[in-house]
């Protein structure tokens, strides 16, 4: 008799987005004459790049030939693209990253949830409060989280970090050992960022711990503060401590595309073995390469043409942000991010909780937004916004909400 | 300080395409005047068929547009081809499968990897010898298959289940309680099918017993006797007892493109668990979807236009296996697969080693294979030959074989 991983049993229900999603419905049903402008949901809308979508046409017509035909390419991805994302993403930087350590996939998510795969099942896992859910969810699918308590709203063998206004929106160091430590900056959902200083703090301590940092830099491509680090790897002593996890999804339009990297240096060594060589084979034996057309339309990217049509994307996103940002600051919300970030995560007046200011801002706006309960315990009393919408609705949204408050 | 997964130190190295590799490059260096023809590696050849490059261009026209621009799609794939599965390669053939239990993804190889998520560590796993080895490798990976014994080259935890000769090449049913049971028709290496009558036994046992059978089929498009199922389920009762694993890879020279799909059906279900609404969890937590463009490309495999140029090109690498089977049979050499199969699996003349009959068809025909044991104990004495090459050269393989036996 086949037997089931018992994990997936304590997972509760995955309600945020359709939850939201019900509510909004069952409003739009009520009040067909209303429009709806939504700002919940963290996916782009700008198309491809010209100068990706003219790449993919081109490798389209070479798959169409016998000699422009490409089968099976590398697991870790081709040379064309792991070399530039090596020279222009982290030595342009003075981060010492090369080519084989760089593993190209088909999504940060993929890549955030497979990376457990490397780690035994006793190791304890430190997220931030609130999280993007993968984290949790793959980790309590690997049995690390322990149980999960319905009252709490969270799991008992996890550490959480919570991140408030009241810390800036910036986890402490835990004040217990843990094992691998999450940490996303640009940060989703709270757009907060972390500065040279801070990762240097986490760095350290995980070099003193041997604790393993998992980084994700997916929105990396919205910092526009100089002082403000991209990737770990720009940080003295991540290459002995850190793995980090890279989108094209928000740099460049990917949501739909799927394409994305993570970089596992190799000096990064647990229990006399290379985490590098580890993901290599954990690739090789249960991922089979990116497509060949998806992979050309991400080297592209960093074309002169490419980075010029792709930085106008990312600063009309980040133009909604400063709308959104300003536009709740100045109708007295208190605001995070929006600043290095498509997010924006402010807190809702008089302490009404996540989902009443959702149903208020749904009702009386029209704006659909996302309740920052559902990241986590700490997201009560938050809701988050995107800068991934239109210009002009997100415009539009910021005055409606401003009129009701 | 944080601990890795202790079983992925006991995976020997995986030394079978390297090792050719080496081979290969060691006598090329010596010979440069000669021109080897590879029958050994088993990608495809043939460009993509006019009708799928036809779909990808317009797919990324609408990608290059904000009103055709596709972001995150469904974690299950999108309807129009989940829809276009379930009637054609199922309701067709009179297999009771929805398109609520197809889930599409970036290949079969991710997919019969990543199906391990579901299952407890205690499994008993069965497998075919010799075998694919990804099978094997993600097992050992999470911690099913024991401990490796280099001299027997086996794990003492998997139950393995010869494929010879003497049975036809057909596994025999374990004599021990098995929990998971990996099969493979049309079989990679073997390239033996199944009957209908054999597979109604393994969906009898494991519905008797409670097993789940992980059926890989990832060759089916190249069966051509009528009598033989392409799908496991085809047979009565496999909706309680079996997973599918298809992939465009081989059917529309996909390898390279990447897109395959997984079917679980809800009558499926272990320990009081749906394994459809698992495997739906799993893949909603790690993945993201397939790339819309490549969506694409697969839903135009099913157009009358994409159906006929598929069926070419099968056509035309069944042209080469038939030639490769009727030549080594005609040397005398004994031969399995090649007519339901783009595989020819061949017995070395006089008991002779695997590595040695490779060696002597590289250096005296100039010919590369792939020496059987390379896939277990039990392909001790085979080689495999591969019909995706050209069809000229494929020939001249032939006749240069046939020239030194």
């Amino acid at each position: 008799m086949a037997t089931i991983n018992q994990n997936y049993q304590k997972l509760p229900g995955s309600y945020l987005f359709s939850e939201i999603a019900r509510r909004v419905a069952a409003y739009a049903q009520a009040h067909p004459d209303q429009r709806l402008i939504r700002l919940g949901i963290g996916d782009v809308t700008r198309p491809l790049a010209p100068a990706v979508t003219r790449a993919m046409h081109q490798a389209v017509d070479e798959m169409a030939t016998a000699e422009g035909f490409h089968g099976y390419g590398p697991e870790q991805g081709y040379a064309f693209l792991r070399e530039v994302i090596a020279r222009e993403d982290y030595q342009a930087r003075g981060a010492d990253i090369s080519p084989e350590e760089i593993f190209v996939s088909d999504g940060a998510k993929s890549d955030c949830g497979n990376i457990g795969d490397l780690f035994d099942r006793d190791n304890v896992v430190a997220v931030c409060d609130p999280v993007y859910p993968v984290y949790v969810d793959t980790n309590a699918m690997a049995g690390r989280a322990g149980d999960y308590d319905e009252g709490l709203g969270r799991w008992n063998r996890l550490v959480y970090m919570p991140c408030v206004a009241e810390n800036g929106f910036s986890p402490a160091i835990p004040d217990r050992p843990v094992d691998l430590i999450y940490l996303c900056f640009p940060n989703n959902p709270t757009g907060a960022v972390a500065t040279r200083a801070q990762l240097q703090a986490w760095v350290d301590h995980a070099n003193r711990t041997g604790a393993v940092i998992l980084y994700d830099s997916a929105y990396e491509a919205f910092i526009t503060d100089p002082a403000i680090p991209h990737s770990i790897f720009e940080i003295e002593g991540a290459r002995t401590c850190a793995i980090e996890f890279r989108s094209f999804s928000k740099t460049a339009g990917f949501t739909g595309t799927r394409c994305a990297y993570t970089v596992v240096p190799k000096d990064l060594v647990r229990g006399g073995a290379s985490l590098n060589a580890m993901w290599n084979r954990r690739q090789c034996t249960k991922f089979n390469g990116a497509p060949y057309v998806v992979q050309r339309g991400a080297a592209a990217i960093y074309t002169p043409e490419g980075r010029e049509q792709t930085r106008q994307t990312i600063a009309y996103y980040l133009n909604n942000a400063r709308v959104i940002r300003e536009g709740l600051a100045g109708a007295g919300l208190t605001v995070c991010g929006g600043e290095n970030s498509p997010y924006i995560w402010a807190r809702t007046p008089e302490g009404m909780g996540s989902w009443a200011f959702f149903d208020r801002l749904l009702q009386q706006a029209n704006v659909v937004t996302t309740p920052g309960a559902g990241f986590g315990p700490s997201g009560e009393g938050y809701i988050r916004l995107t800068a991934f919408g239109g210009a002009t609705d997100t415009a539009e949204a910021v005055e409606r909400i401003r009129r009701i408050l």
